[in-house]
């Protein structure tokens, strides 16, 4: 198999960082998405969204989705168990991962491509007005995960999950899009130094 | 348990068409969405998001965001497989409910609260332009999903799925958003019709 990479972008890094805690090693096939290498061959044949991650198996098959080809994994190597363990904990990182996602890893991005000058090519048309209305959007959610956080060590509870690693992910993105963690978020700035500290973060 | 509704809204609907599918009764506390209940408490308290549907267990436990609420019962009751089936199968699942609830459902939703005057409290600030820019995103994924449909009975494969569900939904919400399925995406239409007569549809 093989895996289509995006470099420093969002998306391909979740699945970077997911390998990383399984420890699993797949051969990457580096895009250039800076060059706009996402919308050419060899990825636009593969996947007509032309985005990436791309995963491509021996036998041909295409899984995109970033959390698509993290689950593949999570089938193939239980290991740890990053999508959460029986039917509670895995509606709860579920329900978390999706939280991540929605309320701040999407907002983050929508703000970086309606604002940015570099994303105009990317993001057609670009409308500030709605960019700046996820910069309050991804804050407003920061302070509910504050509260959360003050309860517990991780994004879903005491484990670590993928809804950590898209939660850390957001916040790496907050440097481009232009938003500053508010000082007073204290539990969700322990909980990404301690998240951001592991060995997994630097994939 | 219990399971906070918000009657025709799209994600509500999502898990009682699930629920529906998979044969399983859960007693519905009915929340009037028009008139802001999902902002006021019973739900402020349970979900600090204010949105619907939740699900609260005997215990108190909550459980939100409707494709969470949806992973929950399929643990509990794997039959039918409504996630898919193996590593490759649930993979392909996930990649379509992403595909669809992404490049579908949200830009129809987008479209709808941006342009919809009734929409005015809930989206603040309104972004017609943005609103627009989705209309032409989810008409353009239509396009690629009738190519795929071409080879296929259902969004994933074979077998139907959650990613059908977020489809179906997204397509019925397309009405009040004011997009219309292009005439030549016939094989969209076929799925849709095909899926939205299920008994389950009604849900």
């Amino acid at each position: 198999m093989k895996l289509f990479d995006g470099g420093r972008a969002p998306n391909p890094r979740r699945v970077r960082v997911f390998l990383a805690e399984k420890g699993i090693e797949v051969p990457l096939v580096p895009v250039d998405m800076g060059a706009m290498g996402h919308r050419q061959e060899p990825v636009s044949s593969r996947n007509p969204l032309r985005r990436l991650p791309v995963l491509e198996l021996d036998d041909g098959t295409i899984i995109t989705e970033s959390v698509a080809i993290c689950r593949y994994f999570e089938e193939l190597h239980p290991e740890p168990q990053l999508f959460g363990q029986g039917a509670l904990g895995k509606a709860k990182v579920e329900m978390w991962q999706r939280r991540m996602e929605f309320n701040l890893l999407s907002c983050v991005a929508q703000a970086f491509r309606h604002i940015h000058p570099a994303m105009k090519e990317w993001e057609i048309p670009q409308v500030p007005e709605w960019g700046e209305a996820n910069k309050v959007k991804a804050v407003e959610f920061l302070s509910l995960l504050d509260t959360e956080l003050a309860n517990r060590e991780f994004a879903a509870g005491e484990a670590y999950s993928i809804a950590d690693i898209t939660g850390m992910i957001a916040i790496d993105f907050m440097k481009p899009a232009r938003i500053k963690v508010p000082d007073e978020c204290a539990n969700v700035l322990r909980w990404y130094s301690a998240v951001s500290s592991r060995p997994s973060a630097s994939a």
